[in-house]
């Protein structure tokens, strides 16, 4: 049954979907693992369907993304512009970890509306209560592999999800707990349970592997294997990413990085605020450095002056204003600050040195959020129709993936 | 023997080396002809060797970055901005066709002193022009497939270049004249008369073919062939591209163009010039529109009002003045616009409607020269050594391909 959300229209058979987002799947990870014969099932399945580029909301951050593909809509729209914002209200910093944030509705619970079995499976328990809302009210399933084992069927549209999945939770800081996601999705679709779902990832491994790490191309290896799992349980599997991942560090290993808040307080005073909206609990992962920041001023006269000292330094590479973010970064005016600050492929920006641990970056720091991590994959495991021919040779976006999906194969 | 070129150095082993240029080769068409099983060779090589993204010279055009590689040098050094220019001291639009442009010299000839049998291979017999200077003269053969029948021994270092090759000359529109200039790479190294080849291709079939069009997958496929060929020679391969390719069409078809002269006319009256610096002689391959313009400005007091004006438009997504774009775009100042204009994935930025002859843009409109065609694809036979692993893991780029070649496996 076809089915509305947010002006946009879904048209699924009634086969069993599967929207896979990839955490930090830069394209490069699927070539290396594909090139190390790691992924036979993705490689068969994107020989008989489709593999292309397509371009993510900016910035290249995972809440950003994740909303905007459950909703199909940027995130001018979905208002979640980071994991942070600083409210213009109270002058605080607010995590968005709740659906109160979001300013429209999820394409999942209009799918349940229409009678499908929606499951919305995530690693990290954040995007769960970020974007699961109304969804197990709708007689739908939602965990994160994080905390599988608090499942309840009130809460989470299930009991005893250990037990459907055959495995115990996974450790959170790992490769298991991605996998452990398609693994669920998999058991959900063979035992019946689910018939729509989002399984969402985690890119713990992508932020401390290169592609052609044996530990990287180990992970794809088990990933394919839960692909191919649900393509024998006969879904239609769409994948994408949220943003891509890049290395960040200098010549000498130690993680390049650009402290935005002490560089402007050393010219221009103390009147000013970096917000990290990459900052999330999991800084084990990128110590809360990524390749875009806001700037907050208390006096917004300055503005012009700091954006232009701001664009002369090395290594950063756009600078916008609250009026141009919105435009051509297609960001909330309210959720942004007075500047977005994005850096080069092989940067971060920071706040203040002591605002970031990197005594917990081992081996090197592999981050994203900017501009060179927004062009992540598409694979579908059916062949485009000529109207998706044509829409995929645009530029189509990753949070049009449920509408390839649905509409790309009919 | 090592050499040196523009402080650069290159410490090549003695076996063969072939640098291969794809002309525009987005990393979409080795993915595609890889997964439809075109590219055997390739992806064997690239199993034992290496495969990543490098990023390439802005604006992504063929003489920009053909001049980039062949002296391991941004735009910024080379002076070659684009294919023309406004000569701002006679106002004349000017073709940059010839080596004096060039404002430094190219590792070929530092190659050749140092003892190499340099070959320099193209398909478009404007690079030979361009940047084949002084290769012949210390012992090289340079020569183009489009005029391969002019080679001689005095201008081009060989004679009978035909006979050679044991084919005669294929049409420029084609995919043969790309395919040309690799059996001429692979028959003189088996014939043993170079050893340090540059073979330049033409981009006809990415301007023409999406990746997954079976016209692309066949003509990869004997690319493949020959890269089989320049391996079974014993040679180091290291393959690029000067740019990417993306589709720029309306959801009708007809090529999605903002004529940016005819647009500030209209507001700005006539004192400005808009130069597409992707404008060569071979049209056929896009209608001289990219996703790069330069606009001059006869008062410019005006140049912010207009830049303003410029960044609001539907599709433009990156505006710098002139300072800006050598900044940040690491462009000669002398040899741009006041306003360097870039355009979206699907966007090309055009002159005025009169200018451009749509009519030789059969099936489509798909092109090149912004920021969505800045990351190219490095591929590489060798395993890289620790110090290049580093390399590929900063921000490398196109032009350091050379330098992939000779430094990174030693």
């Amino acid at each position: 049954m076809s089915f509305a959300a947010n002006n946009r229209s879904y048209n699924p058979p009634a086969r069993p979907i599967a929207v896979l987002c990839i955490d930090g799947c830069a394209d490069e990870y699927i070539s290396a693992s594909i090139a190390a014969g790691k992924m036979p099932r993705t490689e068969a399945m994107v020989r008989k369907g489709y593999r292309g580029m397509v371009r993510g909301a900016l910035p290249s951050f995972t809440n950003v993304n994740n909303s905007a593909i459950v909703t199909g809509m940027p995130p001018a729209v979905t208002g979640i512009c980071g994991n942070f914002f600083l409210n213009p209200e109270t002058g605080e910093e607010v995590m968005m970890n709740g659906p109160e944030f979001r300013r429209c509705g999820t394409l999942l619970t209009a799918a349940a509306d229409a009678g499908r079995k929606v499951a919305f499976i995530t690693a990290k328990e954040k995007l769960r209560t970020v974007l699961g809302d109304g969804i197990v009210e709708r007689g739908g399933i939602v965990f994160s592999s994080e905390k599988v084992n608090e499942a309840k069927k009130e809460t989470h549209g299930v009991d005893d999800a250990e037990s459907i999945i055959g495995k115990p939770r996974p450790e959170i800081y790992s490769g298991d707990a991605s996998v452990y996601v398609l693994e669920a999705g998999a058991a959900l679709v063979e035992q019946g349970k689910a018939d729509f779902l989002y399984l969402s990832l985690t890119d713990f491994m992508q932020h401390k592997y290169a592609p052609e790490a044996p530990e990287s191309l180990e992970f794809y290896g088990q990933l394919d294997e839960q692909i191919g799992r649900l393509l024998d349980a006969g879904c239609i599997v769409a994948a994408t990413a949220d943003h891509g991942m890049n290395a960040k560090n200098k010549a000498d290993g130690s993680p390049n990085v650009i402290y935005v808040e002490t560089l402007l307080k050393e010219t221009f005073g103390d009147n000013l605020r970096v917000i990290c909206p990459i900052t999330d609990p999991y800084v084990v992962h990128h110590g809360a450095l990524g390749s875009l920041v806001m700037v907050h001023l208390e006096d917004a006269s300055k503005t012009e002056e700091i954006a232009d000292f701001l664009i002369r330094q090395d290594g950063i590479t756009e600078v916008y204003n609250r009026e141009m973010s919105a435009l051509k970064l297609e960001l909330a005016p309210d959720r942004i600050g007075d500047l977005t600050v994005l850096c080069g492929r092989d940067y971060v920006v920071g706040k203040t040195p002591e605002h970031h641990d990197l005594s917990v970056l081992k081996g090197g720091l592999r981050s994203h959020g900017g501009r060179y991590e927004e062009m992540v994959p598409l694979l579908l495991s059916e062949p485009l129709n000529a109207e998706y021919v044509r829409k995929a040779q645009g530029d189509p976006r990753n949070f049009d993936v449920f509408d390839f999906a649905c509409n790309a194969s009919n």
